[in-house]
């Protein structure tokens, strides 16, 4: 299997020229665009690496995923699903003017900037950063990395630029959408993008929810086989961006990535897959990443429809 | 099964009151809406039905997935995707603004109208007619029913009343997208709609999908495994209208539905299923159709997630 | 005047290079980009004229005004106004989207194509050649010359090639907004863009209705005071595509252009304008023909502000 | 004169129980809906009044005049014009979507609160303290009215409650359009939303733009003519929100509302106007100021087209 891994990450290297590492912010624009690395976790535990799989990046979007999870542990699924849809969109992952002409007055979906900082409103705590501990609790469980933290450059830059969330986040204030205070809710949902994983760290989540909510190396159940299906399905329907459909496709693995270059891959009974590759597509995913995962897919038969 | 069966069209029979039958063409809203039929076909053939799984009902856009295998038969997947997208949306199915304010210039994908339009132009044939009767083949093939034929009384009146589809039509030649007179292709589509099936039809059609894209009765290929997996995905991503990402997570099973009050679902390896349901909800689909499947996929643990 | 004409057109006939003639249909891109001419008819009937004022060239959006009076005439002003709104817009003229998300389910105004096609639908007659005869009548009237009559070439290619305004037709039919056949709706549509005038015949309308809606010349009246009105305050609002508003504040001046090159002025109890310049910018206006409206204005003070 | 005004106040006074009072804040919401009042202010200084035209209330939009006039006399017409517009819209002067899916990447005029809020940011000062005291000091002076003042209570009520125009804000903070700290232009903007006048007031504030920019009384020069006119010319292509085009067809008047209930009129070289009436219409406009108004323009032919 480490054979198998280096081959890809080898043919897919020259993708990783193809992408623009994101530059909204200095210090992710410091990224090396050729890096590439991969890691599978499998139902035996078995760890397989290759490439760059051990260099640190921001979680970005990947975090939606957990914070979907919390948010249901904290809320129940009919609280969550009142504030934020079920529904894919053919728009951008940062688009906001779907809040005001859409038919439903919510966001259309978590994965999505709009729903992300609905959900993360959802997070119960006293204060923000009460919030942002439980929430980093349980990504520390999930990954099995107990020494996660926030990258504090990225977070406190997020914070400073992050005005169209801020926009966002008080037209979902005006909607009646986001009940508590816009800032905090930012604060949180800044953090949480400023996680810094790396590829066995998101194998590791990837994992969990292929393991359906169960942290296979010490049996603990964290969510409901219901709840980690949830978060797949998503996963499939909006969890590349406007790439999504065609990732179904062309890939067929649950998967959700980040700008930070991040994709998390969950194969439903058989693996967890980590990917980095910060040179991005227009879209915002991973160039090289996702030929990566298109290569997985074919090689192991990895597609779920 | 057929227990099973006859249990969960009693329970659901109940939701037929929540849905009203379409009625944007005298033909349509004849349906009773108080019908609710099943039938399923395992992987060894056999056939289980219940309810009302015999009455009549044209397949409207359920016809989609098998105008786009034969689009990608007669052109390649492409020439196919260049002129449609694979992007779900949360817009209604016969949403038109996204032509021009997308920035794509194409349909998002071939499951909305608009998209289903674009693929029907690109069936090959000498006229309007020939095009249709090879479509109408590959529907007696798959449904190993070669009786299926147009209802034309629902044919003439989609033709006359179908403005807004022309209206796509038009849009769609002016982008470039369509290449063919505009009349004719929107002829292949309004036949397409109005093929007229029964719960057993569409099931088999499903079968076909579960099974690969080889009619399992006789072991005829009709297409490549691939392209069989590109309809299960558009299924799952957009084959319930504005609800395929709800259908996802609460049913997950590749599915798509019509205003005619059918649903075909699609299990990967495992059966086809055919639901009818005249009532629809406010999205266009089959409300008690719905609940049936949901209840299916709970009992018989059919989620492909 | 003749001295100041003469002078404008030089200052102006640089900006002809800025511009681009319109090149949807060949007939129209046979117009040279390099002409420019000018024609004002004051309220003692002199006529003062410079540069290519003779030349010949297609009324295209110019007409909107004129088959709105016709539409009105026909009507009555409740029963157009129920059909298509008073409301500027700031989207460009072709502009599809806003029939399906707008709030109102009629075309913004009469002066975008779907508010146009909607108005020319409200003309009455047996058949589309006597709705066009009707119309074409009024504009020989108006414009004191009986020679005005159809560029057959323009014609036939504006029917063959307008698959957008086609669209709009049909979406109109779809929202019960257009009462008749799409199809004869739109050639009278595609016969009035293509009726040919020259700088003089323009300037005789725009007198006419700066005259209140009597032709000066015979002093018949042919609309009410009221009428005029309200085709003068479409002018302001929406004359210039989505350069209305600018043109407003810059010219001031009632006017409404089209795709040929055209624009016609109406300056209230003072005279009427016509310029010709097929070099358009890229909202569809004559470049340097609002060059010599923004000159004139300035110079004769003709804001009505 | 009074006389005329007396009578058509009575006239419209049945009007007022069509509009409702405005209600998101509570403040505005105590206001008597039966209120009627106009003021009438020519060229000659004499004041005609009637009805409750000395009631206070909140200038809400019409600050906008205002506050583009001083933008402009801050950084001159083409910095003012490179951050906003000058185009009329269709939608509500609230609406948001347009700043991302239009095809310019600013406000589209000054008059809805996008633009205005970018306005605002304009008005140059130290502090937001100083940059509305500077704003105030012109208020008063072309009302000649030295006790203007903000009403508090409204002032607090909008600020904590202004969660759209917050989102709008820092949408505009991230196109790049607004420069400065935005929780800063809104402060300047709630409080000159706040400032309570009464009919007199508006009245000479319409007089000074139909005096061209100079104060009547005093004669001081405050605006160029050219200023003035670029005030009258938005005030009639979007001054009365998604029914200027309306208003400017059936009244003809350069005129802005606000959602106090007043209406300011400013007909050129004639006559400035104020009106008040709290009961408004689904678009935002004092229902029964409107038809004030239109019975003005009609009595004594103010329409400008």
């Amino acid at each position: 299997m480490n054979k198998i891994l280096e081959r890809i990450i080898i043919d897919n290297k020259e993708l990783t020229k193809k992408g623009k590492v994101a530059d909204y912010i200095p210090a992710l624009s410091k990224a090396n665009p050729e890096d590439l690395g991969v890691c599978i976790i499998d139902m035996n535990n078995n760890i397989y690496t290759a490439g760059d799989y051990d260099k640190k990046f921001t979680i970005q979007s990947i975090s939606k995923t957990v914070a979907l999870m919390l948010a249901i542990m904290d809320n129940g699924e009919e609280k969550v699903f009142s504030k934020v849809g079920m529904e894919p969109t053919g728009d951008a992952f940062n688009s906001i003017y779907k809040l005001e002409t859409g038919d439903i007055s919510k966001p259309l979906n978590p994965m999505i900037n709009a729903g992300a900082i609905a959900v993360s409103s959802l997070i119960k705590g006293g204060s923000s950063e009460e919030r942002f501990e439980r929430l980093l609790s349980l990504f520390r469980k999930i990954s099995s990395n107990d020494n996660l933290k926030v990258n504090e450059e990225v977070y406190l830059s997020e914070k400073r630029t992050g005005n169209k969330n801020r926009a966002m986040g008080y037209l979902l204030k005006d909607m009646g959408v986001l009940e508590g205070d816009v800032e905090e809710t930012l604060d949180v949902y800044f953090r949480q993008c400023s996680i810094e994983v790396d590829c066995i760290d998101i194998a590791n989540i990837g994992l969990f929810l292929a393991n359906s909510g169960t942290i296979l190396k010490t049996g603990e159940n964290i969510v409901s086989e219901h709840v980690a299906k949830i978060v797949k399905t998503f996963m499939v329907t909006c969890g590349m961006y406007n790439s999504s459909g065609e990732f179904a496709i062309r890939v067929g693995i649950p998967a959700k990535s980040g700008v930070g270059g991040g994709i998390m891959g969950a194969v439903p009974r058989r693996m967890g897959i980590g990917v980095y590759g910060p040179a991005l597509d227009e879209r915002g995913n991973s160039v090289a990443g996702y030929g990566v995962l298109r290569d997985l897919s074919r090689e192991l038969n990895l597609s779920i429809f």
